[in-house]
């Protein structure tokens, strides 16, 4: 049985306890959040803690907090040479206090507190400080089911900027398509099952190779006919660029 | 039982063929292609042919050509007052000779020769000249499982230019996350969960809620790391574009 202690309690935090209280080789021993009030709710179900003084043995302390506050959290915890491990896409793994052994559990998904998830479909990012760790680490994101990769702090952090091209930027985009629609009336549900082919065509084939539509065949005629269609002046230039850029991936200039 | 004839063996053709091929209340009568070599395969099935002149009686003809040839192939008919129908998302339904009965059946999906598509999931946008005809394009619709809009001209060239925004430019995005994280040996696998998850959030989500992210949070020091981690500035413009925007979005200036 591995026992895990989880500090803080943001959006990773909540799913992260979830998945763990519902994971059969995981107990969870506490949870710490600085501000009690957040996770008093589930004091019946778990120890719930506001004072690091109260933090008992664990097999790991994960740290699910902002990132501003990982470094400072970690000189305030009142034990060495335990496992201690953070959850985020873009801080080093040396900004852990070296009093302790230091580890990264980094789940690459993106999370809210409403939506539900099926926690073992999330590729977790692993990293240690100390190589007799890595073990556990892999056997922690398989006591979720998820599948486990090494990653170091580069990786890393080029996964997280990978991240915001894949999720905030297509987002934004699906929100202007929104905007769009919205100011001719057209009901935004039309485009939803778009939005899903997309993301499920490059599962099994390469971005490359989806590739299809105007800017794709450079057919001027149509490119031309969309700008003249776009009212505002922000989307116009998003087409441009984007348009530019599959042309310079696929070779016209 | 419906009868139809297809004209034209583009994507969008041969999925259309396999769709009514399948679907119980209909009938595919003919398989008209100019280039005879394209569809000769499909020879056994059903009556394919090379020549305007052999064309008989359906209840609709569909042409799922290119934009271009639209209008000229409209005009070579060989016959008047039946159902001709185009099934392209910018063209005009006045863009048909008139001297047939006019439609639109455009199905607002991303189609490649390769992909295993489910039809039925495909949204499809209805427009018609004669208002009698409504109905009969609808129950086209409904024997494929399909979902029917009545989208006007205007409204279908606005969608045209959403799934631009929702599906080639998407998946640029998704294209210049692969170049990103190949270029530090990173396995595109683990980025694929997060493509979907972003996708399925906005289904019962707007996108303007379903939104995170250090631009969302005008969070200036993730975004000012991430400028200096990209190396092409072509990947920088996007950035900094796409992050503009959803800073505006969410009424950071």
């Amino acid at each position: 049985m591995i026992t895990v202690t989880i500090l803080g309690a943001g959006n990773v935090a909540f799913h992260l306890y979830k998945a763990f209280k519902n994971a059969k080789d995981v107990t969870v021993k506490q949870w710490y959040n600085r501000t009690y009030s957040d996770i008093s709710s589930y004091a019946n179900e778990v120890d719930t803690i506001d004072d690091l003084s109260k933090l008992e043995d664990a097999d790991i302390y994960i740290m699910a907090v902002s990132d501003d506050s990982i470094a400072s959290l970690s000189r305030a915890l009142p034990f060495e040479n335990r496992l201690v491990a953070h959850t985020s896409g873009s801080v080093s793994i040396h900004d852990l206090d070296k009093k302790n052994q230091r580890a990264v559990f980094y789940p690459l998904q993106t999370f809210s507190k409403d939506a539900e998830l099926n926690f073992s479909e999330i590729p977790i990012c692993i990293e240690v400080t100390e190589k007799a760790n890595l073990q556990f680490m892999k056997d922690l994101a398989d006591a979720l089911g998820c599948s486990a990769y090494k990653i170091n702090t580069e990786q890393r952090q080029t996964l997280h900027l990978s991240a915001v091209f894949i999720n905030n930027f297509t987002n934004q985009l699906y929100r202007i398509a929104h905007e769009i629609s919205d100011a001719k009336s057209i009901n935004f549900d039309i485009l939803k099952p778009l939005i899903m082919e997309t993301a499920r065509k490059v599962q099994d084939m390469s971005p490359y190779m989806a590739q299809t539509g105007p800017a794709k065949r450079n057919d001027k005629k149509t490119i031309k006919r969309h700008l003249k269609q776009i009212e505002s002046e922000e989307h116009k230039a998003i087409y441009e660029l984007l348009t530019a850029s599959i042309k310079k991936t696929h070779n016209y200039r």
